[in-house]
């Protein structure tokens, strides 16, 4: 079993992760994202991302109902029935899923976040989480019936409400549900790299014990990618590829080792 | 079994709908349309539908790429997460696919219409076709464990392409394949009138046999609901309610032949 998650960036070669995968006998369930082409809608809709700031200086994006309207037409429209058509003509019987469907991925809905606004400190609640299951059972429903699920967000809370969260955390819950032995993730970089401006700082290796040490040397984001992978890690010992989704054979490049392997 | 139609108008309760279906035991599915969003999202979007007109002056939509990823937004997206995310509140555990997915509804694409531009004569072929048959292993799949589909546009042609097609035609091969005893078409109308402008030409009852007749008076769009209608009937004497979409217990008032009632 493998898990492949295919980045949202608009520079990643869908075609090509999707023909290597069509010469795959083992089964996978795809887990995509869709931001640049979210973005690109929300500018030609001028409903542009709102961005907060929590007190304690953490910027995120705020998901209010609008903004849930456009992860259903960007993601679950759009891009998830773009790549099952896809799918459908290079040979792989595709079904794709957000995780409402059949409450496929399970979450919980954060709180809120406390902001300052003119002056005025108060807590504002959006609908984003964390997940925390999979419907296990469907999944195998349908991987046993030979249909590759192709999911992606929004997932649903536990009032089944959608909200968004983050495929990192996607990834490790449906890891731990699979225990996959080998996890794909294709991204807009050649693999890891120590110096995200710097693509010849490739790591091409690293253990899982290395992790942790990794987490403490970047920052923001990968900090927090890192934070994602070292808990993936730490659950039946997958092999986790990081690797170019750029190339003409992604899934190609990445099995034969040209990005990062960790394991 | 049971099919439920909900229409794409801007008006249609399906709030009303869905929390009056949590309440019955049969399974179902459910087709939805979505053709006022689409309208809306395409406005928005500064993109408007292109019509043409063929050289027998019939008039259609041209389903040209652009088009279709609007579909693929307002129907498989937006349209259908947020009817799975209101069967999920109500307790019906919805998984929401379009035509491609799992190849669920397969049809053939159109030949082409011949149309005339600035005094050529032409062939167009956009991405527009009829639905032939439907998955319906899959189909039977996810209901007997439990599952209430949730189908809506685009289908799959014989070449693995997303196409556009017509929702009543759709109704007939899901009819043809699961012998449903009852179909439910939700409407921005009390039912069928004979007289599109005037409520109280509603029809209460029409049998089988009378269709044909009423085929010959109605004109336009009308002409080929009805037609759509008289194949329905032709197979396994289903029991069609068309009513009022609009109402607070839509379902309940069709069951209660508040609408049109065709045995």
């Amino acid at each position: 079993m493998m898990i492949i998650k295919i980045g949202g960036g608009e520079s990643i070669n869908i075609r090509g992760i999707i023909a290597d995968l069509a010469e795959v006998s083992d089964p996978f369930v795809i887990i995509h994202g869709a931001n640049a082409l979210r973005d690109q809608i929300a500018q030609e809709l001028k409903k542009p991302k709102k961005v907060i700031t929590s007190l304690s200086g953490y910027s995120s994006v705020f998901s209010d109902q609008q903004a849930i309207d456009l992860l259903m037409m960007a993601y679950a429209g759009l891009r998830n029935k773009r790549i099952v058509e896809l799918c459908q003509q290079y040979g792989i019987n595709a079904v794709g899923l957000s995780g409402l469907d059949g409450k496929m991925i399970q979450g919980r809905r954060n709180t809120g976040i406390r902001i300052k606004e003119n002056e005025k400190l108060k807590i504002v609640r959006d609908y984003s989480g964390k997940p925390q299951s999979i419907n296990l059972e469907l999944l195998q429903l349908l991987i046993k019936n030979h249909y590759i699920p192709v999911l992606c967000i929004p997932i649903i809370d536990q009032e089944n409400f959608a909200i968004n969260s983050e495929n990192d955390d996607i990834v490790n819950v449906l890891h731990e549900a699979l225990k996959s032995e080998m996890i794909f993730q294709f991204i807009e970089a050649p693999g890891f790299l120590l110096d995200s401006a710097n693509p010849d700082s490739l790591v091409k290796n690293i253990t899982a014990a290395e992790i942790q040490r990794l987490e403490e040397q970047v920052e923001g984001r990968m900090k927090r990618k890192m934070l994602a992978l070292r808990k993936l890690c730490e659950n039946a010992n997958p092999t986790v590829f990081i690797a170019d989704g750029r190339v003409e054979h992604p899934f190609k490049e990445a099995l034969a080792g040209k990005g990062t392997v960790i394991k």
